[in-house]
């Protein structure tokens, strides 16, 4: 894998642009992997992240009782695997073979990384509290992994009925160090 | 105002890709303008949109308080001004006069909507569980404006450090009629 380690205090650069991810879980030795774009930053040390994951997906259940899972951001090279992972569901297909991702040992969790994505975030589940309610889980990013050679990710961002924006040029403002209001 | 009335099924295909926001809110007759782009969206209809306005900013207060906001979508020749919002308070700033910024009267809330920006949401805080612990608002959208005109809008997204992703190319694939796995 030619991703390396990354500092968890930056993971909030990575998911603030609102990129579409692959959220992988095991349940009972078996790997899924679902396509997520409902997500946001909470924090940036531990980084939290939120995120909506359905109960009538089935990386619902897998998330709820394993209480881990893998973000993954994937780009525009990906495009259409996303899109098959979305159309599918794991309760009938092994979406690494069918869609041919590489699942990769994780070092914190059990749900493993997929290498073809230029990024990988181990996670925990910190709070279910909202779980029962929005199906909204609260996730602690314990390990995070990049491709440093990736520095302009064309990441994909779904605007809904067939249509994604991907990534564009770079602007630089003299912004606020750390994020943009969000603290 | 060249924006018109947006169907409320549809507002997730605005904030699902991710862009910097701007959060009006008001308080004791004064506006506020605040950048965000730590948000989510919760639900289809009605549309709840999660978001996290830290304790540190005025507009918490407002927000927690009036319980009321418009989350208004600011493309590319705004960026500047974003970012000039960023950078000041609105505890010694009057933002709407010191950037140019025009508030226009909303149909169902308070806090003023921003003409510049090619949308802008009417919202009702509708659950405030999270926001104790992680400054954590659900709200509802309940009115949504968009200039019709604008089919591909150049949004900002924040990538920290000063540096802003700006939406690129669209990109066309058979991905699920609603959302990505996010229900």
């Amino acid at each position: 894998m030619k991703k390396t380690a990354f500092p968890l205090s930056e993971v909030y650069r990575l998911l603030e642009p609102g990129p579409v991810v692959l959220l992988t879980t095991i349940r009972a030795g078996r790997a899924n992997v679902m396509p997520m774009s409902w997500h946001l930053m909470m924090e940036f040390t531990p980084p939290l992240v939120g995120c909506v994951v359905s109960n009538r997906n089935y990386s619902f259940a897998s998330l709820k009782v394993s209480r881990e899972c893998v973000i993954n951001i994937p780009t525009v090279e990906l495009a259409k695997t996303v899109v098959a992972c979305g159309n599918t569901s794991g309760r009938l297909v092994d979406k690494f073979k069918a869609f041919g991702l590489t699942p990769v040992v994780a070092a914190s969790v059990k749900a493993p990384l997929i290498a073809e994505c230029y990024t990988s975030l181990e996670c925990r589940v910190r709070d279910t509290k909202l779980v029962a309610q929005y199906n909204f889980f609260i996730l602690e990013v314990v390990q995070a992994w990049v491709d440093a050679a990736r520095k302009r990710p064309r990441t994909i961002h779904h605007r809904g009925e067939g249509e994604f924006m991907l990534a564009g040029r770079m602007l630089r403002l003299p912004s606020p160090k750390t994020s943009l209001g969000g603290k």
